[in-house]
């Protein structure tokens, strides 16, 4: 697809006017009506997060290789921007999730999550930083790190990750375990936890562990493994995220300061090979939060969206997730926090589906994780 | 798992005690009842297939890297065979479908598909071959091939393959297009067919296309994709397949001698990229024979076993089939040959089924494929 992009003459800030779309308006049957599912943008490498600009000026997506750029809501695609960090992009590792400050109109401060190598660039972990999008959307100026998961340990699993603020303001990232599993029960690193910072990466005074020696004071929750969906509830204003288990034991938490999610001392998985994971202890364990719900099949689940929009009140009080190796979209009914039914949506794309949005105007987005990745916008048939 | 299996100091013949499994019989639930799941055998590599000898004798397993074993009906893993010949280990290739002579207990002939390498070792195609096995099963005594895919055109895609015997003794393969597109239209090669031959190697010759020039006679159906499940139904005598589509576009085809299934003109698959294959017309194409039943969305079908046994009633007329991609068990439920209902079965196991298979016993033996892969039983509690 690139060779579509006509990328040679341009300069930073221009938007590339994809060649018009083969693929018509497409329709698939679902529980609650007959989805209309568009193709806005195609040709993006590995796409692995979106965010929303305001007053319709488009959206911001990463690709994993590392590039950061702007769709517009008609579809065009820009260069990538300029001022993004230099990301490792080996395995799971490039440039993950992206969000905009709660007072971007005041600070234009756009938050990335990305895979940071070492010196050396053997091995890496999550890293999030900050930078102003140029009134111009071709550059992020002054990008900063705010926050880096130490130690780095991944060759290349696990990272996580994703970004969210609460309503108050503080930012939380849902990191994963760098693939080394008892580190998610180590309170002195940074792997397998929920961190929670303030916006400028320094730590808040009411963290659950501030204080404590040799426990560091970033971490909100602990005993997770790798978490790629996260988003706040707004309805009661707190944090849900997702995990992959390993092999079987997908997981959505609601998680509290403070509080043990388990892993590897307890899940839901079937191990690999039969051979149990040498930590687990069973399904529960005792000081571990039970899962919020768990799937004894893992469908990989990635990316979180709450839907609270006006457009399509069917869907209303569900809460979206993508699913790469089920390759469809997942909608779960809610009442109050339970999760009272399922449904899967979109398994006639067969994509991998690495997150889902819901836009200001109550149309779902979806990027499918493929090397030739499709930016979809879904509807409900009127 | 190689590690457990203690090769070292064993003559071919030998039956390797496993130590005990870890794993205990699993229950799960299903649509007609409990499922009862015991691993007979682990540590098999990417096993592909399996035939029950006859006498409770147990069931030869072929790995794909090449090994042809016997597992006992308690499990117990023999070494692997010598007399099989050198498979084309790559991608795809290697060691596939294993099938018994219909008069096995007269001639002990065992047949074997597998890739097989041109002279360079750049490419490869489908091969078969039989061997007569020694009385001590510890041999293929005799090995000769007795059909070659020609061209040779896979550099490690698309070999099928499956071998099916009829009631009247003809030996059907199922044949992969070695990922070359146009070849299943092609009727002077051997992608994408199904063929049909003496258990000699010789062609019949009532062959629907015997006698005509640049056509080989060998072929019984032709516009075939990636056939990787067939079997004799046995209420009708007639032969089953079943293939992967693109991107969606699974299918089960009743190939009938002389027809065209489709591929690449027709097909049900959503194309990568939404480019379009390059030579798809549609969902049907005029000539071409619509498949018995399509999935939109692939669960990446493998292997194919109609349930015909007094055991377990409730299974009476369906058809099992492995799936790769959604790792599960389908069961079809059959009226005639029409599929009036689909159960998905062991999705709990998290594991890509490669092969199903109905024991002389009425169990359901399903092989993993995995690097640790598994041997499972199968069966419903009564």
């Amino acid at each position: 697809m690139s060779s579509r992009l006509w990328l040679a003459s341009l300069c930073a800030a221009t938007l590339l006017p994809l060649t018009a779309l083969a693929a018509p308006e497409r329709t698939f049957p679902s529980e609650l009506g007959t989805l209309q599912v568009s193709t806005l943008a195609e040709g993006l490498k590995h796409p692995w997060a979106l965010a929303f600009l305001p007053d319709g000026q488009g959206m911001l997506v990463t690709e994993r290789q590392g590039n950061l750029r702007i769709v517009l809501a008609d579809g065009k695609v820009g260069a990538p921007l300029s001022g993004v960090p230099q990301v490792w992009a080996k395995g799971q590792g490039g440039l993950l999730d992206v969000a905009l400050s709660p007072s971007f109109k005041q600070d234009r401060m756009v938050y990335l999550s990305f895979a940071e190598g070492d010196a050396k660039g053997d091995k890496a972990g999550t890293a999030v930083g900050r930078g102003r999008l140029s009134p111009d959307l071709s550059r992020l100026e002054d990008f900063n790190v705010i926050f880096r998961q130490q130690p780095k340990l991944s060759v290349g699993n696990h990272f996580g990750s994703r970004l969210v603020f609460d309503r108050d303001g503080y930012l939380f990232i849902a990191l994963g375990e760098n693939n080394e599993r008892a580190t998610s029960q180590d309170l002195d690193k940074l792997q397998g936890k929920v961190v929670r910072i303030l916006p400028d990466g320094t730590v808040p005074d009411d963290n659950p562990f501030v204080g404590q020696s040799s426990v560091r004071p970033e971490i909100w929750s602990y005993g997770h493994r790798n978490q790629q969906g996260a988003a706040l509830n707004p309805w009661t204003g707190e944090l849900w995220t997702n995990e992959h288990g390993p092999r079987g034991g997908d997981e959505i938490n609601i998680p509290k300061p403070g509080k043990n999610y388990g892993w590897p001392l307890a899940t839901h998985g079937i191990n690999y090979s039969l051979l149990p994971i040498p930590e687990a202890q069973g399904k529960q364990v005792k000081g571990a939060v039970d899962p919020h719900h768990v799937w004894e099949k893992s469908p990989a689940i990635s990316g979180m969206a709450f839907y609270d929009n006006e457009r399509f009140k069917a869907w209303d009080h569900s809460v979206f997730i993508g699913a790469l190796a089920a390759q469809e979209v997942i909608r779960l009914k809610l009442e109050g926090d339970k999760i009272v039914a399922e449904e899967r949506m979109l398994g006639q794309l067969n994509a991998r589906v690495r997150d889902v949005r819901v836009g200001p105007d109550g149309f779902l987005y979806v990027l499918t994780d493929e090397e030739d990745g499709e930016l979809l916008k879904v509807g409900l048939q009127p």
